[in-house]
């Protein structure tokens, strides 16, 4: 199966009318420091303060009109719930949405406050597994993964479709990689439409499992779990997997100290709200700053839903 | 002395190649508390990250070559400081800033960033005074107020000038009030280009200064000083009461509760970083529900200069 341009460009009409375009910004100051061009998409500006709108949205309307009746359901307690909530009510259906038990109220309240039909299970993969597919047993709801799945990557990919188109020639582009639905589609939307730009992801030491998963070819776990980019903590899929092995340029690794002072960075100089995994590329450009020197460079920031109560810790 | 509408658009036309024109974002989950449809003029993505730019670099721009060779002077330990030295080093001329030997290090730190001389005084208006006087003295640098001068409360009129081109037909506007420059200005440019829109400011109960300043006609001193939003512990000079006392509707107080109920709103919400000052309109619109329903209001953010280190204190 390979996602092709048309599949891009179609998805990107399908889901044009649900979502923000979201703008890209620049600062002189990062500019001065990373000795780069830095354009950042700003998708913390999309529907439901996330990019994975895109994917829920475009798998949610590729269903036959018979089938979407039947309801969308998954199992997340990120933005991914909050995507299929949210593309369920627009679409005048229903979402079925699993959540581990300890899930934090801000964000089941979120699902709930778009109409979803929140389960809890387990806190752990089974338990998740085994009651979303009860659900869709007596249902007849359409599972929709975060991002093992073609439909969502092509949703996903749209993002950086929308950078090159309003940026212009970039020379490089940089995601952050967690299951790869995001940094998957921007692989595909830059091979396809800027086959000279170098992708580059950025991942942090504490959820190091992409740069193995590259290495080895299979999907691999992290050793250890630790980061407050609690976004990329996710491993990579078979899908997601086969298609950044054939794009990314590397996979860059980042520490705590530095995604805090990336964060900081975006924070006090660009006045923007980010979750933590937006600032890991940002610090991966400041690292390997000899990668980028001269360059220009799309970012994409992924999303903006924070639990403003972490502040403290994070900014100290 | 009054300012004339051409008087604002020569400003405008004289600043505009050293501001950005800021962008007006809408929210409509905030849209819908509110029952309103407001519009967001966001100077956090100004130019030195707030409006001031805009009245200080107005006051450099009007000066004769001859006399801004001497260089440009202020006390102030806040967003002014940096709107004179950045106007200065722009316009390759040196800024004198006089701050309180207690400012926060940050502060001193940003405005000796863009290459002003730095002269630290005693904590009391007196000192502030003769201190500048010295300087002034030697070196001839012209002294720029942060808000009693009429020349910076033409430059501050810009900023309500773009918000009522780009939003289109308000009907309302509500901006702050501290020492009053943005607020006298956004009753200029509202009476010019509006003449039948109500203007609102947002004051808080710790800071509560303007309401009474304007009913007796003089400039009076808050009862009290206990806010988060530091941005507005200034009180009216002369000139700038004068001008809001004949345009505007009402000034609105609000609690330090309801600010920040307000700022949480417009982080979690927006996604942006904003000063706490900025919150004080919105808590305003939130509180006095009725005089907004179903109105089209424009609401002004004024800066995001924030202090990461407080985050914690205002989130909790």
């Amino acid at each position: 199966m390979t996602i092709t341009l048309q599949q891009i460009q179609e998805a990107h009409q399908r889901i044009a009318p649900y979502i923000h375009r979201t703008p890209v910004l620049t600062n002189s100051t990062i500019n001065a420091m990373a000795g780069a061009s830095l354009h950042f998409k700003c998708e913390n500006f999309q529907k439901i303060g996330a990019f994975k709108i895109r994917g829920g949205m475009n798998a949610a309307l590729s269903l036959p009109t018979e089938k979407l009746k039947n309801g969308l359901a998954t199992h997340s307690s990120g933005n991914h719930a909050q995507a299929i909530a949210y593309a369920a009510k627009t679409l005048g259906t229903k979402a079925y949405i699993v959540m581990p038990d300890n899930s934090p109220a801000v964000k089941v309240n979120a699902v709930k406050g778009y109409g979803a039909e929140v389960t809890f299970c387990a806190p752990n993969q089974a338990a998740r597994e085994t009651t979303l597919q009860k659900i869709i047993d007596v249902t007849g709801a359409e599972f929709i993964h975060p991002y093992d799945d073609y439909r969502v990557i092509t949703g996903q990919a749209t993002c950086a479709k929308e950078l090159i188109e309003d940026a212009g020639l970039l020379d490089i582009i940089v995601a952050p990689v967690g299951g790869g639905g995001l940094f998957s589609g921007t692989c595909l939307s830059t091979h396809y439409l800027l086959p000279n730009a170098l992708i580059y992801a950025g991942e942090p030491e504490g959820a190091a499992d992409a740069i193995h998963s590259i290495k080895s070819g299979k999907v691999e776990q992290a050793a250890f779990v630790n980061t407050i980019a609690d976004g990329l903590l996710t491993t990579l899929s078979d899908k997601t997997l086969t298609i950044i092995r054939q794009y990314v340029k590397e996979i860059l690794l980042v520490n705590e100290d530095e995604i805090k002072s990336a964060l900081r960075l975006i924070y006090e100089r660009m006045k923007i709200v980010v979750e933590p995994s937006c600032a890991v590329p940002l610090a991966a450009i400041l690292k390997y700053k000899e990668k980028f020197t001269g360059k220009k460079v799309g970012v994409i920031l992924t999303g903006g839903n924070v639990d403003l109560s972490k502040f403290g810790e994070w900014f100290k």
